[in-house]
């Protein structure tokens, strides 16, 4: 097996810190890094819900991802500057807010809207599955928050399962975990796994960057990336403490 | 095996229609249906490459989405008149680009650009991919009429395989291709595959709209997918006729 | 009197064909040509009106016209991207919407809610008179859709005329009907004539694009277009058949 | 005949004023006013074109209409604090563009650009009529200040005619002549005419607001329309001075 | 005291004039000028406030500043058009807000909204200081015309004082009062200071454009200030007429 | 003198610290807190400048403020999502660049473009004057970063002074220093003041929130500031190292 610029092995995740309530201002918040990669993930906990929901008895999560202009090796324009938002950062923000109501039980969380912002303050390769691993740490402390003040019953459990996400991707012709930025931009094919911590996938994303791919490539990226996951989820579990609610196993 | 609403079996395609240079305007065109829906893509080939390619001699190829105001059941506003594209848009938009790209060898093309409008007169699921089905077929043929004009070299293969696509889903538990609306909306999973003519992966996307899935769900899925991309294969084929450049396999 | 780039008379319509009931999704819709310009007119019925119109008894009908990027000889950037609507597209959209109020009772089509879109899949000059005549299809079909329903009475005649538009021109010195679109380049005036099937003026809109004209040039024009119009209240009334409520003359 | 509202008969203009060069810094200017309405008109002269016209030997005019937001009875929201321009904006300002082009040889202009900015500081009906018509005499002052400066050569006849705007309805029945907001909103038709000094039509837009028209009274509302800008061309020669280029009848 | 290029000393304001009462439409206005600058000052008086202050019993006053493309000696591009607002109008338009709201108690308003609308129709420097002392004249009228209607009391106070402002700066090391648009370019520092009619401050911004200042400079820079903002409150006080409530000192 | 809320005497600034080099990317970079309110500044040096000075010989210095969504005790919509910028941004960047050029010898710093971008990630009052601060440190890094590449020359001296801003306001009548959120709005007067190390004014803006203030305030409060600043500068020196060009005093 290859050694990779950082040393790592093929199958290593980059260090992974958790910082949990970084933020003094919002009802839950994780500074997670995926070694160079670092992203500020706020939960902002509304009663409440958006009027389209309005008296069905069912809660909303929703996600907004962003960048900061140098977050990057080379400054970006503000997408409030340019007066539009990018193809990807939209598309970045679905991807969050899917992988987080794939694993809240909406109608346990009542008629509450969370909503995740996840801001990438330093990048170098897979901010957005860094964002969905930090963003489910703020998730649930938003919730134990709103637990404590009524907003959420005693015996509600919102959260069913845990989630994190990580890369993967075909480097001359091997499988890699958690790709930094160099080593995404020679990759052939790239993927993004989200999975929750009973090992059940909530999103797979594989794109032939270089070269199309075959099915043996596909599943040994799936098998690295589930890996990846079981880790991450422990992570998860150590920042948050074991006992959390939907954080069991 | 259940017979769905429209009689189809699990594994049928509904009826594909591929009409063919349906544009007098654009260098290459094709109206597709599958089913109740319906795309219109035009391919608009320019001599010259957007500033940043300049140079390089290599070409590019783009793709834009959007589909027309009362093409679903229920009117939506014009994203012209909200004065911004959707996410949606965004994302589909940049997956028909990158899906064309995966077949197209950029040098071989020179320094010209091809766009590819794909604009939904009807829709009935599956929007996406017929658009990347049909817009294959305008591309084809927008660079046989370059080759005509000597914008492209008579031996230069540009196209170096074919690429279609196909929606595969979990609808109470039972995996099936090509998911019209209502089954769409019902599926517990859904997931987008596009392969190429030689049947290898161009993008991968699944996501679990109601319920994580296993392993065993997703195999299902890709065989099923694979199976459907094969005979839309075909189809683009007949319609361009058997031996244009990149359509043999 | 000349003989025409295409063969025709300078009293000649071009070929018109009215495809009612094109689309599968809408209240009433009509896939309109007049020779290589085609666009699709859709109807969508709402149940009640705009808030500004509440509770006095009246409906609303507007239209929204665009044009997709390559329904032109080379390709427009769409409205959508660039995030604003040009100033023709507003033009055009507010001529068709008047058109259609000029022979609507909206009194009688209670609080109800027309849109007609009317979008341009090719072009070849005159393609806001297309799209009137078109869209006086898909209005009267989505009025019948909704007296079908019980959201519009039966004895209610919220149609009480038809209408249709055509252009005129002066080529060369010569009054010319109905101009494609090489024709409409090289028109010293041309003018847009919006008239109903009784034979009166909705809208008279001439413009020197080259030479200001007299008078006599000005009702040589007029006396065309009602020709013009007249032939084209006759293919509305095929499309339709012939009892239409507001249909007959 | 009908006394109307301000004692005014059928065939009367409203008192009509013009201060030419009100605005110091432009390089030529006037505030016009038809009665209640007031429109400043200034001209802002550039050596050389806009690129699209760049090395063809000849100059571009166009025309930018706006109205202050308390121009009218009840406040406006600004159209840049909205972020986009209203239909009726961009349809007036092309008007008064294509209006002033008319009589204008951009040929004998030279690679010159003029940009006529017309800007309704107070709003009782007409103000695109009376814009046209103060913006004429904006421009001629401009193009006296180009040959001055020679960027215009001393026998050059950039100015071919005078151009003037009036607008003309019927009201009850009766055409009348330079309506008043408030005759403005009871008519049924409503036309507004561009004529050269001349007597030529540049543009002839009839709309019916409430009853379409028939041949008889559009030839009544020219005749009135007709008598109505020749004495506004006077109005524009009184104000320049009898012998400017053009201006001569 | 060196004279200045318009013969002024460093401690005189330009000529300046206010037309009450210009604008027939608005429910207060002003035509202020402080030399070349003119700018056109109108109240919108609406009976209510926005939603945010609903049931409060207090009142809104706010104001828009905005500049014609041509007030300037060449041309700026429309901000309706660019399609943004830019920092600096913001900026002044907040100013003018604050300014006028530090005189005004909200609360003796009542549940009424004012809008100020301060249009540059000529510019020369200082154009927000003359816009404030302009807005507060149109203010006042405004607040009178209101309460000839019982919209406000007859025994309500809203204006509870005058306010003024004038620009100071610093040329060659002397400072100097109301710099027009050359002295304004030249300045190494300079300060917009508002005023009320009892002389205390309501806004002091002093910017160093070309060097930092010291206390002594400051301090003469606002010993000048005061002495303005005092003449101009004359100006206003002989423009409304000397009782008008809160103008008295 | 008043104990403050936190135990800060009137004249004592929140506890301050400054993590020089936090970003890995940016050519300079800070984490600056003020109490509870964080700004992370990174400055980007690009070798050249914009067009408009272009072949001038001077360099370009500007900022951009923003804030996370979250940085608040309640959530804001983003400026990308609302599709423009909030005069208060603008505003805020507006007058972080102007503090930045006021201490930078554009001359001195040659062909070369530093963009500092400050984004609030925690806001407790006086994020402006806390990202001015930083900006400093993250703009003297920068041009350390620019001269080790020589894209400066050795003995430039671009840096002519250090920069930091500090509020101060009245809080029941009583002048206080370095307002923390509660404290800012309450107070009847506020003031934000930019000086340099050798203890100049750049920026003094004094708001009257509640209540004018009169000339005495106004110096007692200008007092508080200067104070503030010389602390700040210290802060400054220390993080950068003492001998840095321009730090000495």
């Amino acid at each position: 097996m290859t050694t990779r610029v950082d040393g790592r092995n093929a199958d290593d995740l980059r260090p992974v810190t958790i910082e949990r309530g970084w933020s003094a201002q919002a009802e839950g918040s994780a500074l997670i890094s995926f070694g160079g990669t670092r992203v500020l993930c706020t939960a902002s906990f509304t009663n409440g819900v958006p009027r389209w929901l309005s008296g069905k008895g069912s809660g909303w999560v929703t996600a907004e991802y962003a960048m900061l202009p140098r977050a990057t090796n080379s400054r970006n324009d503000r997408e409030s500057v340019k007066g539009k938002i990018g193809g990807r950062t939209h598309e970045i923000s679905r991807l969050i807010g899917r992988s987080l109501r794939a694993i809240i039980d909406l109608k346990a969380l009542g008629e509450n809207t969370i909503v995740i912002d996840c801001d990438v303050l330093q990048a170098d390769g897979g901010t957005r599955t860094a964002a969905i691993t930090g963003a489910y740490v703020a998730l649930a402390d938003s919730i134990e928050w709103a637990r404590e003040r009524k907003f959420i019953g005693q015996k509600a459990v919102p959260l069913i399962d845990t989630v994190a996400a990580v890369s993967v991707g075909i480097i001359d012709g091997e499988p890699m975990l958690d790709l930094a930025y160099t080593e995404d931009v020679r990759a052939e094919t790239d993927m993004n796994v989200v999975a929750t911590g009973r090992g059940l996938f909530v999103e797979v994303q594989g794109t032939a960057e270089r070269a199309p791919f075959d099915r043996r490539e596909l599943n040994e990226l799936l098998d690295l990336a589930v890996a990846g996951t079981d880790t991450l989820a422990e992570f998860q579990r150590t920042a948050l403490g074991i006992d959390l609610p939907g954080a069991t196993r």
